[in-house]
């Protein structure tokens, strides 16, 4: 039986999509091959990543004169990545710290930047977006770094910054695709796959056209922008299986009717568990309203002593991987875009049925 | 229909690993969700990851004091993760040039080490490995790295070479799992997963112990490999299928009776496919016998014209993906540990029918 999956990453897929899969293996397309056997230089294979691209380009409305790149590493190889392709040794570069993503992207900067200047910080207990007109930004930065939705504190910028002249970089891994956003205010968007993409192995970056090209003579070649746009993302053999999945997951995505659709089926989702736990006195959200994720909902219990026995029971009754991250600890329901209505709902009676027994 | 698929990489995989991978989709160890679906951190993948590890330790037979990494990144991204983390910037580091992969990553070494020493070089044609008495190596060099087996040229060492005190690097991206090995002999062997492993997006490391860290600080943090052995591989989100997928193919050997049972196999299949290029006059392998590949068998045809027909009427009889590379042409088959001896049988026969109708 299916149960409802609300782990933060690797995450819950479509059920469709997973059933296309299923399907088309060990023959994928009548080839005689599973897709995970096929050159990623096949033409066949090459419709799949250009298709890929081209549904990933229209569901976003990706406007002209950027990159879209397939890539290893995660975002994590990523916060590597950017600083090397970004920013000279020299050259300062802004981070604004939201949380345990934004802090990792930091850590990893300095490594390459002997100047990350700390735009703002929310500090503390993390739940929370420092007001933009607080920030102490470098008017010559490199780039703007931010994580528009931590995953683990579950806080979501309600606001784009306005970052100027300066590059404005993003990590959307638990965003992207959640809801239309305005690609053009980027200068660069990556995203690793394995929340609303596809499986783990494979991240997504958007780079405006002009800031691929000054990478550091040290940039490992998978991770050269300039490079890898050349070579449509095979400098070196791609993630070809997690590649094609994405790919049907965009196709899910446009079959859905596209971001407008599913951005108002993720508010409404959020919504009415936030509801849910705002209504009762034995669920609390630490989040303030105006920062809360409509992808990844914490909450906890009145009572801490009776967070095993929760999840046990929702275990018990399908529902799955609702624990807090262990930095963090309580309860995290990520509702990701392959979270249909129906978990949502079944995770609200449940916790009204627990509070009732509890409580 | 299954075809034989002779394809270099993403290659063929074992068909009971397909049939495996369709039937626990879309729900993986009655988890009601499919692996792709699961955290990395859960206990079921958890189990998945370490039953895949210490399968390949058993099967590889690695000594003690060697760790064994899942990164991201193909080998390509270990061209530039075996400097960061083995050559100080000033160190010289030894490589031993003999076709297309030595060649990229001696390119990458460049970028990191300041004086990159080309110990010996096969030279124009690269089909053959030069002698061992030859080879102009730093006695103090921080490393020596080779290509035991390469996928393009289907030039194999016949020897491991004799590093004296030199850590012995070796990329076995085409070798690996193809016959037993001695481990103990090298500092670090590596292998890009989508030959003989599983599918693209995973790169395997084993690397003796005290090799891992000496990590340069500018080593992106997903490759660093002492940081890396001691997160079990997940300092960041791992590639969990393809991890998944190279569990069950380790299995696969391991039922199959380990490497000294594939590797009679492998030479059988090789054996039986040269002596049958040998034996006509249309037919021909352009690497001398002592320097042959069993992964990779390279052969032209009397008549380069017939080229496009050979490849077309194969595709038509089931052998797919025999094109030679398009940097050297003429053809190649890649015969796998997956590729059965029946695949290369019916190659074979369809070789002698086409040269009774064209030769």
């Amino acid at each position: 039986m299916r149960v409802f999956n609300f782990a933060a990453g690797p995450a819950t897929l479509p059920l469709p999509v997973l059933e296309q899969v299923q399907a088309e293996l060990p023959d994928w397309q009548a080839s005689g091959m599973s897709v995970m056997e096929v050159s990623h230089r096949s033409k066949a294979f090459i419709r799949v990543a250009e298709q890929a691209e081209s549904d990933l380009r229209e569901l976003l409305a990706i406007p002209a004169g950027y990159h879209v790149l397939f890539l290893q590493g995660g975002a994590t190889g990523q916060f590597a990545a950017i600083p090397l392709n970004l920013a000279a040794p020299g050259a300062t570069v802004d981070y604004v710290n939201t949380g345990s993503w934004s802090k990792k992207a930091i850590v990893e900067a300095r490594r390459y930047c002997a100047r990350v200047n700390i735009a703002a910080d929310a500090g503390g207990v993390y739940n929370s977006v420092p007001e933009e007109r607080t920030w102490q930004r470098t008017p010559d930065a490199a780039y703007l770094h931010y994580t528009p939705n931590e995953t683990i504190g579950g806080v979501a910028f309600p606001f784009i910054p306005d970052s100027g002249g300066v590059p404005l970089v993003a990590d959307f891994s638990s965003a992207i695709l959640s809801e239309p956003v305005n690609v053009a205010r980027f200068g660069l968007i990556y995203a690793g796959a394995q929340k609303n993409i596809g499986p783990a192995g494979l991240v997504i970056v958007i780079v405006r056209e002009e800031l691929a090209g000054r990478a550091r003579d040290v940039t490992p070649s998978i991770w050269d922008y300039r490079q890898m746009a050349a070579d449509g993302s095979m400098s070196n053999t791609p993630p070809t299986f997690s590649w094609y999945v994405a790919g049907l997951v965009f196709q899910w995505l446009k079959a859905g009717g596209g971001l407008a659709a599913m951005g108002r089926r993720n508010r409404d989702k959020a919504a009415r568990l936030h509801a849910a736990i705002d209504g009762s006195a034995f669920y609390r959200n630490p989040v303030p309203e105006p920062f809360r994720s409509i992808m990844n909902v914490p909450f906890t219990l009145a009572t801490p002593g009776l967070d095993e026995r929760f999840l046990k029971e929702a275990e018990a009754a399908g529902l799955t991987n609702l624990a807090g991250h262990r930095s963090v600890g309580g309860m995290r329901a990520s509702i990701y875009n392959a979270m249909p209505p129906e978990g949502v709902d079944a995770l609200i009676a449940f916790m009204r049925e627990f509070e009732r027994r509890h409580g």
